[in-house]
């Protein structure tokens, strides 16, 4: 099982715990705009922490950052194969070609 | 090879390739704030489609998201490793204990 | 006229134009999803600015924060006086009464 | 006095407070870091009202995404001065042309 396998079993096993016990339960319970904002805020600092250079803070700001990716992923119904096949999609093609099929800038 | 491994070696394998043909090269080019501001701007495109519970524009964000926090970890010295390592250390701590032990809100 | 005031006057002159000529009228044909990633997009840059100390970069990232502000408060209809009246509001509490009032950490 | 003038007053009024009775003076004392963070946190929710065309959320969000940007301002040593200044600067120029002239996407 790999790393992110393994903390979305946790995630799942969670989920309707108590969340008065559980912070991950109380996410769920909280709701989607909930999530949505844990989810920027630990962004935010991972973006703060990759501005800066700083190796240390990354780390644990990127565990939190998928952590909360992952209790979105679930409170959406997108199961970690859905993001996967998304990726696969994309490889073969160069980034910036990958950067127009995306209509982005 | 798991999906994200297969991501991170297609991302070292561009790097250093050439800026105008490699999105990968040019954001490498670019540094770190250019990283962080494109990781930032990905996740705010994570954050509104977690909020809207939109399924399908999560999925092409998160693709999006975790490409750009890869990128960040390579330009970081951040093996993907060391944030396995971050989340297996968080295991078996409940999600409030561990929030306490960050000290975070 | 203050500065604020003068931006929210050409914002609203702006928003029913042609959106192939005046941006602020293609954000408001986009809708609010795009007029709020857009705002995500230079908060970001400003909370970057802010954590590297730039001051010229914040100056010119405030700017764009505010547009984009006043762009989603027209959006949702929110007027000036509406979020004047809100800072009117937590004035004479302290900083600290008020996050408590917010129910903030 | 501009709503924003009266806010701004209060901020440096009290940057040199007691960190334990006063929010402001407590973010001044944990720097820019922490202020960047915070800027962001309130962004991110600011960002989710528009999304979610939620007319009283954004009102608070504002209010506090406004507060944090005018600390993040003193921080830096901006005056709002530099920022009007960059605002009537760009006014004149259209959109599309302000977005040019910004090198913006």
């Amino acid at each position: 099982m790999s790393p992110l396998d393994r903390l979305r079993a946790r995630i799942v096993a969670s989920r309707d715990g108590d969340p008065a016990k559980s912070y991950t339960a109380s996410l769920f319970q909280r709701g989607r705009k909930r999530i949505a904002q844990k989810l920027g805020e630990e962004a935010v600092e991972a973006v703060i922490a990759t501005a800066e250079g700083d190796r240390a803070a990354l780390i644990g700001e990127s565990a939190d950052l998928l952590y909360h990716l992952l209790v979105a992923w679930e409170a959406a119904g997108v199961a970690p194969d859905d993001v996967w096949a998304e990726l696969e999609r994309r490889e073969g093609m160069s980034g910036i070609e990958e950067k127009a099929s995306r209509g982005k800038s």
